[in-house]
């Protein structure tokens, strides 16, 4: 058995960003050695999420628009912001989640074609956001 | 240590539609052979995702039309609409996600009564929709 | 290898609660010997969820008021609320998601500051809900 873990560092420039980290995540799982198992991919933050989908420029923005309707930035419904005006960005992390996983076989870290890994930024910029990729299988 | 993996087709007949997977999920982690572990069931899919819940009808209808209510299909602010009329189904997939993960215990797939496994599919019918369960443990 | 599970039974006060487990699961993880791997929590459960946030009061009552603003309770628009005045937590639950996983790395469970780990009750009160937490590694 294998456990191969790997820490991502990305910089984020806009508050709703979209960073595509497909290739070093699936660097990670080569460099895992694992043949046949799973990769988790994990967001150590609060105010962010990981999400996988389609890298289309349009489909990017539509996400981005999406999230910022739901979890409505700067509203003064949420308690949160009287201590830190980022109340929407803790909501869309919580619900929609910091990690994703990915089965492995054959080396290879197993997506769709339009299946691309993304750091969903809902806080931003921030000088450096941290992603785990832990590697696990034989 | 034990990883086996099985893939499960799948097709669809409407635009939303939730198809019960447990059968070949639960099946899937009885021919692994693992005791105890985990089951990972992954949809290969950006317009797709995979969720737990009752198999109720009325349950059924009530979240596919929750939904559609939240990701708006056809709307004309979406962008990838542009490109292909479906980017309610990629915005759904991407944020409710793709893959959800079971633990296994004695040798059986540990749910809540009513937790049965569906496909969730958005942008159906699809002649062929791909899920992997990547069972690994002891 | 190892693989160590492990049960937390937690009772509900509310319709709508955040309970913060993030110590039993952190014992559990301690408890299993297990150096590097992931810990899988998981909620048996269709309706209620888990997620990881800041354990913080006022972004508490945020995320309680977005899902129940979300879910809808006793709409009449729900027709599984014909059979059991709870499609909204059933909604939630399965979109939401019933399970986190996280990296475990140097025999520790691996978060950020501000992510505390919470069951997330959205049919209390009850008298039992049980979480399983799934150690895996070496």
């Amino acid at each position: 058995m294998k456990v191969y873990t790997k820490e991502i560092k990305v910089r984020t420039h806009e508050r709703f960003e979209l960073i595509d980290i497909t290739d070093p995540v699936e660097e990670a799982v080569r460099e895992s050695g694992v043949r046949n198992g799973i990769a988790l991919v994990f967001a150590t933050h609060a105010t962010a999420a990981v999400i996988a989908n389609e890298h289309e420029q349009g489909l990017i923005e539509d996400i981005k628009n999406k999230v910022a309707e739901f979890t409505e930035p700067g509203s003064s419904k949420w308690r949160h912001n009287m201590i830190d005006d980022n109340a929407h960005a803790h909501i869309g992390s919580a619900l929609f989640g910091q990690e994703r996983i990915f089965p492995v076989v054959n080396g290879r870290l197993v997506r769709g074609v339009w299946q691309n890994i993304f750091l969903l930024e809902m806080d931003g910029p921030r000088h450096e956001r941290r992603v785990i990729v832990t590697v696990l299988g034989e």
